[in-house]
């Protein structure tokens, strides 16, 4: 270390080698742990500026429709999940702290303030492990930015396209950030839904509260430095509460740099910074490159089962064998499903205890495909994870790993008490991009997750607003219509 | 990656070797990037019990003293802290979504819920860089702990003892953690006091709180997956924030743990946990050994200058060649200052633009305690910062790194305008362990730092409340005498 060179206060450091730019931050010399190209030195700010200036004349048809697509199934998974133990145990240990109930619990006749209400919609959203996915990252990436902008949006008169527009760059924000650490940062062990996600989360807010292109820089400044997230936590409720929490803290992030509250002004790419330091041989010019003329929304999916979205080819599998060929599961000696290896570090639990460790289990999944036809939200309860019949045919589930096969796809063989051989691979999982849900499966699955929870006029109410949301005078006329009951506003 | 092996359903993986415990969480085989001795296979759960179990009996005296010691200093930081731009900013943003108003904002005539309150001291205690420190992991260990218990025990009737106990272990746990991941994890640029203070706060409102041994683990492992906080931040508001979010997380993870909302049950050791992922060749043993018997607040120091802890020793050397020498300062031609490379990494910056900047600035502690004949508050103001005099000295500052000085150790030379060169070698800086501040000096610590804000006489009573905080019936007594103004409870 040398004590020569060009210095930011911000990063109060001391650079090996002097920044291009003597007033940007201290950034690494040749010997760097994150790449940068020329165009992207300054990751931060270019961002900040993209969040600050992107209008919605910008964003293309498709990517609108990818986004009122993306709310829909989020607000399925909410309605759905809002009744889960975990929501409830966190709603008693929020409630005696909450401030003026501004905002929506989503599937449930109670209002939060704004940075609890995000709180919860992220876990409910979360919970069911039956959100959207961003493939190249693994994120699911509506839930922290969703659950913190329609809180966010219900503090003040926001209009369906203000939204629309945040939600947008929320997620281009959050799976930029994660594109540029994608794969080594996920498989390090980091949850990159709560990590990145708190980036979308306070890009999001940030764009709807206003923000300059200061405040901007240091509200993701302040999304750094509150980027938490362990995979550890998979399996238990805590899992959700970490993506919750990402939901949460952006937005306080985009509260405070309202305020002028200051943070680095090189979160992303300073010297201690967040690719720093989260990153494993980082690309910090995913960030910047292509931004306004490509959209990762284009590349979300849509889950069909309420599992891990690297489990979904080989259910697709079993439910393809089991419905061409009548297969008494009692025949079956043994399942060998060959899977990516990031399944197995990810969702290869052989003996789930209860639901939400069955969501992380391949094991189960292929066993409850085979047996009931199905996996579903009946398959990935507490109840099911425990039946004999389960618990015996996942037994008789061989995983191979193997780096050949995509996350999108599995080939799955049995070996049946006939002596014959059934394979079946499948190459792009039903949900992904290349098979995605369309919009109609789409209605059809919030539909099964809201029927139970709201009035059924209400349910088809809730769809047509999402499908004009562009044309909504007040987004809280959405949030209304996710709740089971109409409750007047304090 | 195998698929055979045992399993823990909580991290979802699949191990490569069997671990000793069937039960126990995956943990890493003989590749481990953690290294654990057998006693502490179980870490989580160790650290856990002594937790829930521990009694104030087994404390012995002289901690019960250094606890004292620190709450005294946590307070007087605090109430200095209180009115700090960056504080009023905070309440502001925070105010509009903060609950029932139980606990208190120190310093100021206000209180919020107990989360937000938790946030607000945690940032008013450190923004002077005026705090405590535990030199071996640089952690600033009572302002996460101290910051959230305060906060908790103000919602509840909490005697002072309890209190006390509740603060010595969540210091324990904090700084244990962080002897685990230190040096590695700092010098990777984690900031320390946010990513284990989170752990130190989670562990004294979890023992508060009467969690179970059960709950204790899972509030660790919401610990561990809110665990955040970047260096890249020094020099900004956010430095502070990520300490105050570190109480308040860590003050919400045992509030959840306490509704048995759960997490992994292996949140440190565990395969894409804590250690893993934050530590750089951690020593997971370190958290286990010698618990409930030997005590890290005994290695605990109090700063006698605000500004960054590793540059005490190079205002300490000018401090004393000033007073012994009539030094004139237009006379000296050339500073040479030698300290831990350390202090180049943290506290590098030769030209701060501002008070915060300043305080981890060598170059500017080393000229104004030439110039002034001081290093304390009106020294890292924004004006001294610009002063055209501190801003020429400052510029004659060379600083070399050298691995030899200890970070409580530096050496000064000055060359003088008549030839004379004069030099100073400090081992242990004023304040440090070898030579700590006196009770006496803390208490006129605390004077000269609450004498602005609180009438005299509250400010004798805080200080007589906080000697005798064993014997108080009800710490809110301690939290009233923080405040300017006698405030009823509501």
């Amino acid at each position: 270390m040398g004590q020569a060179g060009q210095i930011c206060g911000d990063c109060a450091g001391i650079s090996a080698t002097a920044p291009s730019n003597a007033d940007a931050c201290q950034r690494w010399g040749a010997d760097s742990p994150v790449n940068f190209l020329e165009i992207d030195i300054e990751t931060t700010k270019l961002l900040a500026n993209f969040l600050v200036d992107a209008r919605w004349a910008d964003v293309p048809d498709r990517i609108r429709h990818e986004a009122r697509r993306a709310i829909l199934n989020w607000a399925g998974c909410a309605i759905g999940g809002c009744q889960d133990e975990a929501v409830v145990k966190l709603l008693e240990a929020v409630r005696p702290f909450a401030g003026p109930p501004t905002s929506t619990v989503v599937g449930r006749g109670e209002r939060l303030d704004a940075l609890n209400a995000a709180l919860v919609n992220g876990v409910s959203s979360n919970i069911l492990d039956f959100d959207d996915t961003h493939l190249a990252t693994v994120i699911h990436p509506t839930v922290p930015v969703a659950s913190a902008l329609l809180a966010a949006a219900e503090c003040r008169k926001t209009s369906g396209e203000r939204f629309l527009l945040g939600f947008v760059l929320g997620v281009e924000a959050e799976c930029r950030i994660g594109n540029a650490v994608a794969p080594g940062h996920f498989q390090r062990g980091w949850q990159s839904t709560a990590t990145c996600g708190v980036f979308g989360a306070a890009a999001a807010a940030g764009n709807l509260l206003g923000l300059t292109r200061q405040q901007m820089i240091w509200a993701l400044g302040m999304a750094a430095t509150q980027s938490a997230g362990l995979l550890a936590m998979g399996g238990s409720m805590s899992r959700s509460y970490s993506i919750g929490s990402a939901a949460r803290n952006g937005l306080a992030g985009a509260l405070l740099a309202q305020r002028d509250f200051t943070s680095s002004e090189c979160g992303l790419e300073g010297r201690n910074g967040f690719l720093q330091l989260f990153g494993n041989q980082a690309d910090g010019s995913a960030i910047g490159i292509g931004l306004g003329e490509t959209w990762e929304l284009a590349a979300n999916a849509y889950k069909p089962f309420p599992c891990g979205v690297v489990l979904h080819a080989a259910i697709d599998a079993c439910l393809q064998l089991r419905n061409e060929h009548a297969i008494n599961p009692q025949d079956i000696r043994r399942i060998t499903a060959t899977v990516h290896p990031l399944v197995l570090a990810v969702a290869g639990n052989p003996s789930p205890r209860n639901g939400l460790e069955a969501k992380l289990s391949i094991h189960h999944s292929v066993a409850v495909a085979l047996l009931f036809g199905a996996a579903g939200m009946p398959q990935y309860s507490d109840a099911t994870a425990q039946m004999p019949e389960v618990v015996g045919l996942r037994a008789r589930v061989d995983v191979i790993g193997s780096a050949q096969a995509g996350t999108e796809a599995a080939s799955v063989s049995l070996e049946l008490a006939d002596g014959r051989t059934l394979a079946r691979m499948v190459t792009h999982a039903i949900g992904t991009p290349g098979r995605p849900l369309s919009d109609a499966e789409l209605e059809a699955k919030f539909k099964s997750l809201a029927g139970d929870v709201l009035p059924a006029s209400r349910v088809q109410q809730a769809i047509d607003l999402v499908w004009s949301l562009d044309q909504l005078a007040d987004v809280s006329t959405l949030a209304e219509a996710l709740s089971p009951t109409v409750s007047s506003r304090t």
